[in-house]
């Protein structure tokens, strides 16, 4: 349990479900939040599938991804991104990991997403790469190690690349990380077909800069997330008041 | 609110959801309509995901861009689209933009739409290029000389897309830009596949202009508004006849 | 209204709605059927689309496409497609015309879909291909005269592709003129991912033609039916009997 | 009927409907399971679409595919794959055959599908290739010699594509082989994807053997299962406890 941090578990429980809806992550992928009464701890769900997620689930921990409270229930043993991340950057509130579609065929061929549309260009100063999975890994970011890795790999960016893996994406909120995964995907088909159509003209970082601002007002991340809570199926919104 | 043109609010609304269905807009893209009684003022939704639009939502402006009536909510910053193709096109009835994922490969790559099936043929005109963005520019057409800008790339066509941004459209009424919109993508999702299978074959523009007449027959209008409404989940329509 | 063939013409609106559901037509497209009680006449919906057609929608043509009983509603104008594939093969029962998806890369860019999977051993014969619009024409097959180039254009397979527009299946009956139109969609999407993959093998004749077999057995026949039955949304089905 | 066995019964009906409903099967396709009480029989529904499969369905077969109980209705014509390949490989309890349209652009063009993301390493052993139908073959695996042949092709790995057909997968359990069945059509693709964004770098044999291993863990599993069971349409699981 969360503690007193009731409103923010609700909206990570929202969270998991928009992911899922939209195609995000499936059985697998996961987003957690800093906690707001201590910076020093974040909030995750225990080892479920993100459609799947309900306010009991959330558990609280340090940044060295120790649960405050033991439970008999599994821990995500990937939860060392998230842990990572908060270490490595103070400034970020939310982290999500997913598998989606649109991003796997560039985290299979190496190739990189740039900014192609306005949503992309939340993408403006790249993206990173991790490929430093421990010599004898399992493709799984597991210890504490690949963790750090990982940070470091995502450096100042807002997302990353895991080399036949999947991304990471980091947000100042739970609705920027959100938005981060949702449109890191959208961006990432797009790029596709374009290259399918023609050659991608991409996104320059001075113009990207510029045009990313519109994403971090509240009235648009409102609008947007609105619109993917209206997009759940009925009754999936309804467990996230719980907590 | 939209004064005594119930009817036209009532349809705008039902557009707004349409295109939402239909996959051609998301959280963002809108559709407006020039006024009946004054066609110096149009009707356009405040700022909000059209699946969201309802009746009071409904904002009446002059072709400026000002409103007629001060409210307390954001307009859609990008109403200029709106604004300067009313000005320079009294043949046109309703303006859609949208970013629809059909088109913007088309967008980013900068290769052209043409028309390879029946109902691209509204298109045998071509599809205007804009690219003007004010040198500060965000991405967004949002200033008035943008606006004018981009009603200048369209010309007299029925369609242009947006680089690296998405696509407009506008036709006679309501029915007519709506179905520019979802025919706009269709034929440019045709255009990519068949690129993949061979080479496509085009339109010649004298065969265009005719096979499109189809389009402007009221049956066919009728016949493709009721399927689209029809499509709608269940409750979407019901709203559509406040006001 | 359709006289005694009742179970005829209730088969024929649960077809329509099947090609909706499955994506095969969408506001336009059609399926008819030659009635069982006379040879020399057909039945068809008037000017409707699939997914809207209910049993008092369906009337009854001559070979010649006049219809039988005068009515206020339109006609399809491509009636002249089925008039002219009846009047050419007697020993066909149903005939469908659609612009589904998966085919249209192939009539835009001119490429045969050749069989590549078991169902798509149904077009062992090979694919029709009709460019033989009247010079004057609009891209629709409207004239007796453009019904008889299709017709011959088909010769004596189960399908033809529309240059620019689209394809016509045919079948023994409704329900396996519905297959071909399903299956010869499966064939042309699966065609186009295998010539992205690689390069497809396709099937031979001879292999086709012996494989193709268990598709006119009752029981697959039936299998696939109670299938796309199945599948309708709640409802779609519920009409069917009326007439 | 089958015994005494309701619960797994029970769940082969429940792994018939998540592969319906996750786009593996549709009109054909089908999944068997290894009896428990008497290794030498599978249990395997009759002739059915797997979404319309219920517990009364389920029949008992000897591995030669002779059914223990003579039954009015029709057998599956291919059941010698599941009868082959449970004598050829007596550690597997579970065999799926399916055609599903990510895998099939493999089996068209002979291309292999090989481990790009976590979930293909599932296949980290390589994948079988079947072409060697019956000289009058008609693209069925309908002979035992077929079966046996199938067998021999799957050797001791965990799929194997049929030429311009289809794929067969099998698992330990039920579980493992719907996970299989949906993650090679995942991995292929992603693959396709990935080939046409770059290059795709596959996962070696040696970390895929490692990385496959979290699947074969009884959380993931159950985690995975509730994932796709959850997901099932309203009243599609409430046939399974029959029996």
């Amino acid at each position: 349990m969360s503690g007193t941090e009731t409103k923010l578990v609700e909206q990570l429980v929202t969270a998991n479900r928009i992911l899922a809806n939209e195609g995000i992550v499936d059985v697998f992928g996961h987003i957690s939040v800093r906690s707001e009464r201590n910076p020093e701890e974040f909030l995750l769900s225990v080892s479920r599938s993100p459609a799947a997620v309900r306010a009991p689930d959330i558990q609280r921990y340090r940044l060295d991804c120790t649960p405050l409270v033991e439970i008999k229930e599994k821990h995500y043993v990937e939860r060392v991104i998230h842990g990572g991340i908060y270490q490595a950057r103070p400034d970020i509130k939310s982290v999500c990991h997913s598998h989606s579609d649109g991003v796997l065929p560039y985290a299979v061929s190496g190739e990189t997403i740039r900014p192609v549309i306005h949503m992309g260009t939340l993408f403006w100063e790249g993206i990173g790469w991790f490929d430093r999975y421990d010599p004898d890994g399992n493709l799984l970011v597991s210890t504490p190690s690949e963790g750090k890795a990982l940070a470091e790999s995502l450096g100042n960016r807002r997302a990353a690349l895991l080399k036949n893996h999947g991304s990471v994406v980091v947000g100042e909120s739970i609705v920027a990380a959100v938005m981060a995964a949702i449109y890191l995907d959208k961006n990432a088909q797009i790029q596709m077909a374009s290259a399918i159509v023609g050659k991608p003209v991409f996104i320059e970082p001075e113009m990207g800069k510029i045009a990313s601002r519109v994403f971090h007002s509240p009235l648009v991340q409102e609008r947007a997330w609105g619109y993917w809570v209206a997009r759940l199926p009925k009754g999936w919104e309804s467990d996230a008041g719980l907590g």
